[in-house]
């Protein structure tokens, strides 16, 4: 070891990065280089056409000078804008605003922390929940790979809680899962679900099912983790109420994300946690002070400068998020009823029974799931993109515990209409020639 | 629990919130706003006066006709700022030039990771090599908070390795630290160390020191973890080489940080990791490249708004950070040798040695540490603001170990000359009243 190039083997580093889901991550993007003209449902990143350069500065203007509207002098505005600041943010108040406004929900804003994304979000109450190696979090599955990874990272165990057919978890099969870990030993401390139109599989929880989880929460001392990125995006007018919009015991933490609804490249989004949390000397903080703790040790702050540009971007709109994303809305739901429409021509009911083809119909949000006839892995990823130039995402790795061989997971938000009928034509032959 | 508010007793949540540190913070962050009118020799947060908001602008549109000129179309300098981007970051290039000019470093862009501050590179290097129980993080100690926090985050294991009287750990006392580590049957993994002006002491290595600390790390199969805020305000002209300008050996992972050297509100810091990973089938990786896979689960992405307005700083110093930041070496410079020639003129060396004050004389950055003849905790610290007016922080935290107890550390970056002029006088009357 004295001389040398110093080489660490990939075994001595931390076993989270032996996740297969990143090798697929990998695969996926090497994939979509290999094959740059194929038309790709694979990714889950935003329509670009609301961009604009200009609005940035407008926006950072917008927000600078609200603070000098709210009294701040001009070394107070430059603070706030280039120092260091607290750690649970600088725009709680205007995302709490956001909140009342779109979803119904009286936030505190004493309960918020804005994070670096929902990801950092998801790591911090993850961090605080799961204590000692007993705590288990429960996930639906198929389940987002930015919770379990994040598990990975921290070592934390995770239990999958199967979707049921209308979306979301079973309440009874959370009930189910929750007492199974109890029996063996273990603590089961939360459920991390996304209501509305999840990813990947796109579904959304019935309103009944969603009072029923919170009643078996409540009965079995799990949190809800409600993340809550696609709830704008409903075919329908309007959605559902979240989970949080439910809560009247601070059982549901809501991990907000403006990534769909403003910007990605901001890398805002926030956590409400508004749980008392009880010293053993009497006093009582919030779970988001606690999470503020927490944060100082990931990123400290999260940057002024895209709290900024965000709090000016809901200032300009009102705070009514909803309402501003009116134009999104309606171009996901367009591109989502265009591919359902597309499947149905290519695929009419005679033909997918006979093949063994089938499709969810999300009422919302960028994703849908085909099943096929044969195991839509990899493999067969790389061959549709060679020989029939289209890309998607293979469903296995969403399955914490396995399944989902013959699933893959259909993204439209990234696509023009036009875009997504001759990817549903192209992504038809490959199915029709892979079909036993 | 199935009716009433949900509670969280503090005691089910992570040890890490149990951290005597995080009270220390608070409190220190409490008396802070009760004495709102005290000097405060305490927070080492950067001098403003360099800040304009208007820059902000410039810098996003330098960078983006940067982008323009490069080659890319609208569409994708659009793409760059507000999508998801690459999990290592967009302005790897600039930050190699930057790191070439300035250092002498000669850094493969695609060793480089662009962070959410150095904090959450720490995070992540932390975290990619300690990755069993057994495995040890060594620290120079008094140490930052921000590191031991991260590992305390992750639940690993640090040993401290006490600074020697020329500043930074000896590298004999390194060597120790291993070898007991390793006869205790764990595995020394790594040394994080503070080479230039560290926070909090405010000691720098000398050169020898530097050298000698590689041929340990060397023998002793020990990464070093090198994180360098303060390196380019020392009181010289020119400071001594970072230890990544001396690595032969990809043995130094060095972080960065923009926090000092442009703002910190855009929260931007980058790894430097160039060390081969090798995996099981024979592939090889760099450790960036792993550090990356974890930071999807961290934060995805650092915010493209955040390394657009710092790319476009670089860009407007032509990649030349330690000539931009010639004024702020001259006025952390001149602060500091007010604070060291006003502690020299309150305590002439007859009173000094009568009272058993004494002081170091750091030869940059923004610490400095006072030694006085009674324990320098959180009462003395609240007494001393609301007698005398002035504030400092306790030096007994940043001791991993214990010790430091009639130390406090005493930072001038925030302050103006007169201030420092003046918080010295009281802090002598201080001291004189609290010396037994």
């Amino acid at each position: 070891m004295s001389t040398g190039t110093f080489t660490l083997p990939l075994g001595d580093l931390h076993a989270s990065l032996a996740d297969p889901l990143l090798d697929a991550m990998t695969f996926l993007n090497e994939v979509t280089e290999r094959y740059p003209h194929a038309l790709s449902f694979a990714p889950g990143r935003p329509h670009e056409g609301f961009f604009e350069p200009e609005d940035v500065h407008a926006y950072l203007d917008t927000y600078l000078t609200h603070l000098a509207e709210r009294g701040l002098s001009g070394s107070a505005v430059r603070t706030a804008l280039f120092q260091y600041g607290p750690t649970k943010g600088i725009v709680a108040d205007l995302v709490a605003r956001t909140l009342a406004n779109d979803e119904g929900v009286d936030a505190d804003p004493a309960a918020l922390v804005l994070t670096v994304g929902a990801q950092e979000g998801m790591l911090l109450v993850l961090r605080a929940l799961c204590a000692t190696p007993e705590d288990v979090l429960l996930v639906s599955s198929p389940c987002y790979v930015g919770v379990t990874g994040a598990a990975r990272l921290l070592d934390l165990a995770t239990v999958p809680v199967p979707e049921g057919p209308d979306g979301g978890p079973d309440p009874a099969a959370v009930r189910a899962a929750a007492r199974a870990v109890r029996a063996a030993g273990r603590r089961p401390r939360a459920l991390y679900v996304v209501p509305d139109f999840a990813n990947p599989s796109g579904t959304s929880m019935p309103l009944r099912a969603r009072s029923g989880l919170l009643a078996v929460a409540a009965e079995e001392g799990l949190l809800v983790i409600e993340d809550n990125p696609y709830g704008f995006f409903s075919r329908e007018e309007r959605g559902r109420p979240t989970l949080k919009a439910l809560d009247r015991r601070h059982q549901v933490v809501h991990l907000g994300s403006f990534a769909k609804t403003c910007f990605p490249g901001a890398r805002l989004g926030y956590v409400l946690a508004d749980q008392p949390v009880l010293a053993p000397d009497g006093r009582t903080t919030l779970l988001a002070d606690e999470l503020a703790k927490l944060k100082s040790m990931t990123t400290v702050n999260t940057p002024a400068l895209s709290q900024a540009v965000i709090g000016g971007m809901l200032l300009h709109h009102g705070c009514r998020l909803r309402a501003a994303n009116a134009p999104a809305r309606a171009h996901y739901a367009a591109n989502l009823a265009v591919l359902l429409r597309e499947l149905e021509r290519h695929f009419p009911a005679a033909e997918r029974a006979r093949l063994g083809v089938s499709w969810n119909e999300p009422e919302g949000g960028f994703f849908a799931v085909l099943e096929v006839p044969f195991t839509a892995d990899e493999a067969a990823m790389e061959r549709c993109a060679r020989d029939h130039g289209v890309l998607w995402t293979p469903m296995g790795p969403f399955y914490p515990a396995g399944g989902g061989e013959r699933r893959l997971r259909l993204s439209i938000s990234a696509l023009s209409a036009r875009q997504i009928e001759a990817g549903v034509a192209r992504l038809a032959d490959f199915v029709r020639a892979a079909a036993p």
